[in-house]
């Protein structure tokens, strides 16, 4: 593997095109923190097939014609060397096109739209990770969850687009559990495959399996965690009498999938009393994510990973009671979006 | 009292089980500032009496749990000493405990909850301690309401916890003056004393004055100025012509009472003009109760303390403008809350 | 020109009654970035025949009250002098009254309103510039968003205090496009008019050509700028399809004016890349105040300039990209409120 990685690291040297693709690559694995170009390839792979699977190619298209323009206009405001070759001003751009094309009808406003957004989501990104650098924590996706949230509302607003797969607005009330039948293992299991390939906004086993490998050929540590996280948050929803059919969607499980790799391999040197910590955030995930759930009822919004990164942040804001992920040894862990503070204003 | 203290303190200083009790009294305390053990002690009391009165007693047994749980799991994640030793890692733990019971029926999964929201009230409080230390504020009692408005707005989601107590969720429309009949002194009175009462979700006389007594043997400014701030809210609440109900239970003026404590007598140098900017203070902090209520109605949850978060943060960060409390002249006011930002970290 | 704000200049520098007026002015300026007395004349014209022309001659004289309330209001904290001078203190101050006076009946309370929101918006003021002062960008208009949002708020749960004039509290529902006739261009040119002329909560073409005219008299830049935002602000509501009325009222143009003023003229230094990129933000601009507005449609309460602040923070946070305008130039493009960051805290 890293012999692969090496022959493709000297080809991006001598050719501006391969070096590009590779940016492009990183950001697609950054979603899930990781700085390797065969994840990347190997999300993509994940994006296309539950793409061409669900009958909505566009949606997959829309994702990569975002995180192009991600990185062109982070080209063009002339950011960080380092972090633009890390694919640290992609990912939001990528689940912004994803995100668009899945919400919204298509047609040619949408593409518009998709433009707007992911050039939009560069800028976020820059302000974001500027605005958070006090705190030393990372922008995670949160750059993504407020360009995504303007205009998925700016819809309901505008006649030209038309929000197809969105909530209807609604009065908050108390779920009723007509739909909580024993919940079975086979839909446990699919429960955490789907939790796991719903960061990409996807509904499908085979693309759970492509992010898993993805994750693994980058870093066991985080596929371990990714696939622990998704059986707590499926365990911690069953036990609070979630609705099932969110369960089984993974619904409420890719926000704590993604908080458990970030807490569990990313951003904290790993240990017994991390992984401890890592567990608490990610219940507490599931508890966030039904919360916003409830939250943006009134707004007709989905929730995105807002979830993730607010109980991220949350629990990455106590950065005294763990020792932090140091620059020697990140280079295992793969630090993923956590760089971006330090390296944008310098 | 200070020889009765320091012979209780000797007391701890010998015994690990009575340093364990001090400083979840002291957490007690600390949700109206006060660094002192008898305070949390009365403070405990009125709590008891409140939830025995309205035939909760369960209320008053989760906020004990609660504290305790809290001050555990910030030993577990090494807390520095100072912080815990006054109380300021527990406050927001007592709150969670009493904010669930009270408004969540009860069951084994309300026990589950008290005891996962007392754990992140204290990682919540070290996150927004660290998130405000820039701007040299205290966290105040935002932990509490950030963690208790997730903790409340997933119920909705699932079906294993029902908020017997919860507000309905509804469209905003204009209050219908019905039920402002004239307003009579004894009225007023129970409204008085109601808001600082409220303070602990209580709706006591009796609970109020053991809580006006807890803070007079601790410091008589804050007993003083909170009971200026409850007379100040009530009448500031009828000359808007707000809902007689709500001002007679108290329910407009244990958010003013907070601020007019916070701002009088443990942030700022005693003084005539920070006298008149508590005033002013309070009064806002009546606006943003009434405004947080409309708010939060279409979210369908209660607006907790985050009237009195959000008025006295308006009101603290213009620092430059008055004098700060220094640390000689703390030993007398007992500046609560104040010192985390400073000693988290370091 | 010059001339004459020199000999303006040593009137004031005589008369501690005459500076008092030019404090004044120079807070109206401010509200579109202008340091300048005349400028805030001209405005005061387009704001008292708005008001006179609408038949709401209380709004303006509201909209004085609370600017003359928060000058005295800054001067009794203390504030630092040369912001106070700047007019710094009064811009958001002007906001309030005129927000006020034109979403609340008449009556007693609305003038306590008016003096309490305009000393709390001086409050809110200080509070907000320390809180953004890290990173480096203005407080922009979001002491007067914040302050209304509460007064307004609170008003349904105040009898006494009637929203005339405010939205219905409502479940969000897509916008049917049964308006969307084929826009004539003379509701075009009226959409841009207005939409300057919203800056000040007026529909009126007068008083937009009133406000051009003062910005013009300090500063070329700002008055193109503003002129060219309103332009590209009502071709993009108008190619997303937004309701036909709203676009001709000004309604989706104000915040993008105060946008294109802000990016394009007083925080970057002026250039064909900044242009583009202030394109972008004024366009998105346009999203966001779509997006607000039916956020804010459950709570029954305008955007205000909510979009402006949202908007232009995005834009302004990622200050590595651009050259900041240097003190030298900043003679040139009046700094506005850019200043206060730095001058308030020492």
């Amino acid at each position: 593997m890293a012999k692969l990685l090496a022959k493709w690291e000297r080809l991006c040297a001598s050719s501006r095109i391969l070096r590009f693709v590779d940016i492009n690559l990183r950001g697609v694995a950054q979603v899930m923190f990781q700085n390797n170009p065969l994840t990347g390839a190997l999300f993509l792979a994940a994006i296309g097939w539950g793409s061409y699977a669900g009958g909505v190619p566009q949606v997959a298209i829309a994702g990569l014609l975002a995180v192009v323009v991600a990185t062109l206009t982070a080209q063009w405001l002339h950011v960080d060397e380092a972090s633009l070759a890390a694919g640290l001003y992609g990912y939001n751009g990528i689940l912004v096109g994803l995100a668009l094309a899945t919400f919204l009808a298509p047609g040619a406003l949408l593409w518009v739209y998709v433009v707007l957004g992911a050039a939009v989501s560069v800028v976020a990104m820059l302000g974001v990770a500027n605005a958070v650098k006090p705190w030393g924590v990372s922008a995670l996706t949160f750059p993504f969850v407020l360009v995504t949230w303007l205009l998925l509302l700016a819809t309901y607003g505008f006649s030209g687009l038309i929000g197809t797969a969105l909530p209807s607005g609604n009065v908050v009330t108390v779920f009723q559990p007509y739909e909580t039948s024993p919940v079975k293992v086979v839909d446990l299991v699919q429960g955490v495959l789907l939790s796991i390939s719903q960061v990409f906004l996807k509904g499908s086993g085979v693309a759970a399996l492509l992010l898993l490998a993805g994750l693994a050929v980058s870093s066991l540590a985080a596929a371990t965690f990714a696939l622990a996280g998704a059986i707590l948050a499926v365990l911690t929803a069953h036990l609070f009498g979630a609705e099932s059919e969110l369960i089984t969607g993974g619904l409420l499980g890719f926000s704590p999938v993604l908080t458990a790799i970030a807490l569990g391999t990313v951003f904290y040197q790993p240990s017994l009393r991390v992984a401890a910590y890592t567990a608490l955030g990610t219940v507490f995930t599931v508890i966030a994510q039904a919360a916003l759930n409830v939250a943006l009822t009134p707004l007709a919004i989905p929730a995105l990973t807002a979830p993730f990164v607010l109980a991220s942040w949350i629990f990455l804001l106590p950065r005294q009671c763990f020792e932090p992920v140091t620059t020697a040894a990140a280079d295992d862990v793969k630090p993923g979006a956590t760089g971006i503070g330090e390296r944008t204003i310098s």
